[in-house]
């Protein structure tokens, strides 16, 4: 095992297994990281051919990475401030994540997971806005979530809706709170909270506004049962 | 004002003015006396006529009151933990709130808010285990919250009940977060602050199985709806 | 309950039903929703021919709503952070909620509760900076606080006020804490516990500085006992 | 929506539609319901000839349970702390789920997930004591757990489990925080917090000691990657 | 300073400097030490003439005592949980400090900050249940406040009591949360944070429930001002 | 009571019968205050002849008092955010307060304290960076804490510098917990609990960086032991 | 790696390498294992010869391993609640840990550590009750702690001794919080806190209550100092 | 002991004794320190011939200090925002401390304990980005890591890898804790809760970002072990 491959760039072991051994290659998220460092991380790993993704980037990160010319394709996206560089095709799936938010201020995150999932080559689709304080909202979308393999909600402030989702629906539903929300939501401590208490069994949960690790995990996901599926 | 009545009875100054005052009379918050000091405290209410409420009570409270032979009328409200004296006629209120209960487990803080509400003269009804992750079961209620002036809602674990009852009705709802749950529900801080976020305006809160205040809340607010109709 | 109306704006699902069913049309609160979104889910909701508000709006929200020169009389509270477009008559209720504030820092908490109201038709007045430092303050403005249907207290720090109205009145009191305070206020916790223990029964609490939930609720209650009393 | 079938009990609202909406049957959560209450609950569902499962269960439950001589069949599984009733053929699955645990003292979490899954038709095996101050004990079960569909990672103390199985495998992983640890683990937040913050993306986290819940997601997982394999 | 006197018994190093230096004895804090430990330690501070208390005493550590038949004297505060030895003539204070507390169930602290400053001569007086859900009660006793050298006040739940009785006053007061309260009180934090944050300054605060320390620093304070009355 | 004078600037009720009543005059607290009010506030109090003191005052506050050219003595303590009106002279007290700080970086709190002494009168000396690390510094000046008859000791991080003290001098001790700390010294809280769970019985304690707080408190302890000294 | 040695004993994968990797062999952690667990893990152990430890162990499960008769030598340290069973001749050091204590109630903590130091050859002297409340009693074993290697520090309530001893001396000092205390001491969070901010650098921490860690810690460190002193 | 040496600056008393006591000189630590105390303290310590270190110094305190011109070799290491003057020869070590961390984003930490270190003549060597996502990184460097006297791990997020480098090694570790993280990572609870809860035992644990006092103490114990070597 201490065999298996990885870069030593002195401020960082790029592991370049990552993709034969957990499926999808490794990610670069930005934050504590000086920019010089990510567009090294980024070049070693775009050398290798693959396609490349930096969360939770600055623009700034972005135009450090154009400027060196290097990476003709490499574009942002904004809302989910992810840099993401396309070089090597991306077969899409046959069926498509939902990714539902309570409002229109945790699109952010479902941009985060939007993104993660396709450049693993998941398709997605967000339903936005759908909180519990207008319910036929959701329940004018039923049809599209009872069809789907695996399903993300993302809220904020209480968070209510994975629960609501999770009781309306067969498939594992995958829960993202988001720090959107004041008081005493405190960063979105009360979102993780409802969705860990969540009466509907079969709700996961990950971090607070972490879109990627939903968009990682959904897709691993379908990924199997669309691979069992052929 | 600091001519107002009181009795000074060594170890509590019982408010007899809190009817007048407050409109309801100083009711006995049981945890932290002893039964002794409870009997003299109850006593002392009592032989002013007033009907007297002991909340949080342990049987044994009840017992030792039984006991002393004074008040043949008090009762044990066993799943409230309630010991009620009725000794004045209570009017009761034309209308009925609804106590909506997210599981079987709140059932005894509902059966607090109804006791306190009833000594009061306000008639309730419990609707429990109507939680979100089968939400038919609120659905099919749905007539009887909509005619409702007040609602009590009380839910444990992620306590999304609230919001979602909040978000289908005009009038105010008071939300009650209980202590049931496991883990990271925290004793009920999950479910209360699920409720302080909830998206649905117009809810507001009590302190976590408190279905004592949420009773009197309510029936405040009733109070008033019902004076002014007539 | 699915066909009921809403609007679908790609990012965002309009409530349209909302003021059938909840009894105020919906309102947009800004915080997480970039300048585009809101100018386009206000102009949705203005486009009705309802009253519309803004929450939590910086200033320049407003500019951008004034520069699409679609709102005439749209209007910025500053204190309050809040902005207002009154195409509707409103009609002004009767009986006034007096909304009390413990100091002058709640001041910005009190405007988001009294334009909230306002454009709901529920007449208020601010009787500011009356915290328990100094009582006489308080127990000078009794015969309104006494005469009221409903009152609402915000206070920070310590938030004592709120146990201390309640003690005296016979209506209900909703009690807003605010994050006014330093050290161990801890961004409002400490009022917000200190409203939740409240040991004048009959306070119910909304999220920390949520002037305009407090507003809401306020509203509903009375509105209630006004038109019981016609 | 509002006319799916529940059962009203008086004191519950059993929902019999959840089989199929949901994909497996109400499930009994023992804590703060009475004894009386849980039998009831049973025999409602027992009735409509389901498999039963009651999680959280003290003995004096089953006790009760056999005590009415309706159910021949029930079993305690004493670990899981969970009442079985089958009563209807349960096809097992044909892929395995592992269940790892990092210490000895998971193992009752361990045991919750399993019944819990078994009921629904899920196989799974129990890899246990296999954390991280030992690294060679997990590893010695590689290949299982690289041949696995789903995972369910089960630790107390630190956690750490979770991540470390998460960066060896590429199918998804279910970390299940437990309370087990003193001190500083506070009742299981510790466990809680790291996996939360697991650097190895695409875990999913459940709540703290809530193996039930972990089976179901999993289970559901598995599910459709079985049915789409066939 | 490494020379001054303390006896070591293996266990404990008794500190026989501490009348001279602090101005009273060191007193024994039961918890966490064994029976045995506690009697040793008595005896070798009562074998130097001292008066002794020990506080948070079970009273089988009181039983244990008088079983060595050493201590006559000894006698057990039951409401204080305190174990008091008084073989020296205390000079009693000319002064008298108020010990106000909020409710009944705050009286065992009040009782131990009691009999703490009674061994140190200090003369106290209780007025219980005076807390500010009925505020004529506390202003019924302005006078004898407001001629005190220094107050403590006692109470739980939300603790609003010592802001209120700080605003009233001109001398130091001493605040003492107590665990008093239940759900969000959380065991005496509701009450610590409104005591720190109070607006009435010169209200300073010990631990939760700790009548000793409150009756230490009262009367370190009323004595300073007594000797140099004199 | 209701009776005491006050005087009402719309948005706040300047509390002229504070300095009767506690022994000191209102003072602005200026946070959450716009500079229009503090001045507004500012003025009312200098109008009446007494000193006036704001604290937390940014120095664009100081700069807009100077320019309404009413106030030719105010002037602006820097360190301890805090401006100064002395127009009525001050007796200053007989005998000093020390004022101890554990590091370099809790002198603004000790500065806030001083002048929150000097403006009542009390004089007062800092002995700052006395921490426990080095405790040769503390003991060096002994006499000085030994002869005091009341001590602010203010310190951040672990806070054991008020233990020590406590455990060394015969006079009560006030402890003031800084913000001063990275890390888990999370903004003060570390070093409050330090202090609340201090062992030397008779530390009281005021809220984090609450120097104002700790100078009213040791000022009032202060005057009243030179009041009867006289 | 994957093919270092360990026992399956079905419940349980016992780590026989960990003597040669780790230097000592696994100790048996008991909370949470079933006696039954625990004396198959122990026997497994005792099997290869080794000296085996069994910590916080209640006095049944010492019991249950006499009643085998497999292990004549075994031992229960009461204080500790450690399990002991020295099969292997143990080399004791040359050089002594000191073992300090803030109090008596810390002995329990204290003889965690000593037990698990000595069975791992490693000898210790507990200075008891030496907490700062009387600096002297510490001041008068400086000697002793200036000539030590490594010193280990226990102390609750606000945990101040490990900073006033990391001032004093020359060598690592580990700090061990314990949970004594009450109040807002929060089970040894508030002394968890000091120890963590300590202005005396090279102080390090271990979990609350977690003798054993600090035992393991010393030793490793002293074994090393002694090696390389041969 | 009174009598040891300091300097008093009128701000600060400069500890001139830390040396001899401690081992190492006094260090400045910067926050809430003003440029010109900073500046007058590295004055005092540098006039006695010493090297000196301020740690968490912002580049504008190295600015004011080569101003001065007074320290020609005074050097700024921006990674670490330490500021360096070496003006008495440091002998290095012989051996080398790792200093180990998770991810690139933790190497400032890394870089403080470094630095630290390095100026009290301890060689170290940085082994960055080997967190558990990819063992194989770390498993790569495991022979330098067996052959160390002490190790120093740092990570943020999780915090898992201090358990699994514990797990691996017979030397003692020290954990740092960073606050790199998002959401529930909480600025470093999330590590630092990981690494006090380890299951290797001999893990002790330094406060979040603390890179200066790991390298002290990992310092502090490889002093020892070289000095016991020669």
């Amino acid at each position: 095992m201490r065999h298996l491959p990885f870069e030593d760039l002195g401020f960082a072991h790029v592991d370049h297994h990552r993709q034969i051994r957990r499926g999808f290659p490794e990610v670069i998220y930005c934050p504590g990281k000086t920019v010089e460092q990510i567009v090294k991380i980024f070049s070693a790993l775009a050398e290798k051919g693959d396609n490349v993704l930096a969360t939770r980037a600055e623009e700034d990160v972005f135009k450090a990475l154009t400027r060196t010319k290097k990476f003709p394709n490499v574009r942002y996206e904004k809302s989910a401030k992810a840099i993401v560089l396309e070089q090597k095709e991306i077969k899409p799936s046959k069926t498509t994540i939902p990714i539902v938010t309570a409002g229109t201020a945790d699109l952010p995150v479902a941009a985060e997971a939007k993104v993660t999932a396709e450049i693993m080559g998941q398709r997605t689709e967000i339903i936005p806005d759908v909180g519990v304080a207008g319910l036929h909202r959701l329940l004018g979308h039923m049809e599209r979530l009872q069809n789907a393999n695996v399903i993300i909600v993302i809220a904020g402030m209480e968070g209510a809706l994975a629960s609501v989702v999770g009781g309306l629906v067969s498939c594992p539903v995958i829960a993202v709170p988001t720090s959107i929300g004041t008081g005493a939501s405190f960063g979105g401590i009360s979102a993780l909270l409802t969705m860990l208490n969540s009466c509907a069994a079969g709700v996961t949960v990950v971090n607070i506004d972490n879109g990627f690790s939903a968009g990682v995990a959904a897709t691993l996901i379908n990924k199997r049962i669309e691979q069992n599926n052929s």
